[in-house]
């Protein structure tokens, strides 16, 4: 386990959490190193600004002389469990870092943009893991779109010793059902095209009714409504879904 | 299930996140109320600053004229499952909210501080559900104290598919290896004098190894050591034992 570089050392490469859409949820560190950036970095769809690089415009504009963008080869074209997904992805990642690196080596700092908290399903964590070995780096720690999402909703999550368990729609059927049996809170994020199978998983643990579908929390955007009000469409990047804990009320 | 009120409702009762400690892990949001609030009413035990207006000291010092402290009564004198916790308590909230409801009556203002975010096992909770269905009310959230952990433990907590659990330490020891086998990654939180219990529990589970202590995450006091370096003895409020997932790398 190694920590943090000490302070004294000049950072080269920010992951900086920009939080859940509100600019104003922003930390006052992150507002800092937003305006104070070399070059601010994205990741993206082909064809599309990237969900954090949106959140960022709210402070500092579209800026071509200082930003750059990662286009994904592929997001849900092909699904994740596809051996391709993970080939072509990896070598995607390698790529990055490798334009990063030289840019580094330079001595330029890059500010990698991550929507919500970078440590929390970030995709930064694949950059983090083959440069911060080798460029001094600091990541910037934000509010998730989870606690955006409960905050919204009016809901607190955890009361006394309730257990909160987070989990990826992604996930078996099964598998969802009986780990939302266990425990007192959930939040189940990654939803996309499996809300049908969360639904159903829901109704099988007996949630359904505490279920509220949140999307795009804190943005201007922003849908908040019981599960049960909302259709099986596909749900989009920033949605999930949160069953509040009902533990102790002193 | 009610949504915050619209934004031209003047908000009277604010529940301010401040975050996990480091003031530059405020969001800019929190800093503005922090700077313009009428009256900032924090929780606090007998003689003691309070978490969260420790926090708030190093933006807005010591200010008598503008701040009200509620003392608990009882805190770990006796144990929460004695009913005697769960009655001076439940009345010392109720006392609480009656304070506060006679300064709201009058219009006034009211700021109460939140260490990291106020949703999350807060004790705010226990004030908001008594006030904001008759004052309007905005919750401000906040970094978590786990995001502040994961962070400045240099460890991604969740990675491709992971699940995460979050365990109070307060829960029985069979009950904690039996949901820490299974998880994917683990943040367990009040630890207290339930640290040798919580070990064990993790030893059981396999987790032992993996298992990071942290203390202060991000305050200048702060602490990070493998568990297996942390001895048994009892461990401060901002403490908590993180466990990073070891998913899908890319």
């Amino acid at each position: 386990m190694t920590m943090q570089p000490p302070s004294d050392t000049p950072t080269l490469l920010y992951g900086l959490g920009l939080g859940p859409g509100d600019p104003d949820y922003m930390t006052v560190k992150a507002r800092r190193l937003l305006e104070e950036a070399d070059l601010l970095v994205h990741f993206c769809k082909a064809g599309r600004r990237g969900n954090a690089r949106t959140i960022a415009d709210r402070v500092v504009g579209s800026d071509p002389d200082r930003e750059m963008a990662l286009t994904y080869p592929v997001t849900t074209e092909v699904p994740v469990t596809d051996p391709r997904y993970g080939c072509q992805i990896t070598q995607f990642y390698e790529e990055c870092a490798e334009q990063l690196s030289a840019i580094l080596d330079a001595g330029k700092r890059v500010t990698v943009l991550c929507e919500a908290d970078p440590f929390f399903y970030g995709s930064f964590m694949h950059l983090w893991r083959r440069l911060s070995p080798l460029y001094p780096t600091e990541v910037v720690p934000a509010v998730t779109g989870m606690s955006a999402a409960w905050t919204h909703a009016n809901a607190p999550i955890t009361w006394g010793d309730d257990v909160l368990t987070v989990l990826p729609g992604t996930l078996p059927a099964d598998d969802l059902a009986r780990r939302l049996k266990a425990t007192d809170a959930a939040v189940i994020m990654k939803l996309g095209r499996h809300l049908p199978k969360v639904r159903a998983a829901l109704k099988e643990a007996g949630l359904e009714e505490r279920a509220i579908y949140v999307e795009r929390a804190s943005m201007p955007e922003q849908v908040i409504v019981p599960l049960a009000e909302r259709s099986d469409a596909t749900a989009p990047y920033f949605s999930m879904i949160i069953v509040p804990g009902i533990g102790r009320r002193l």
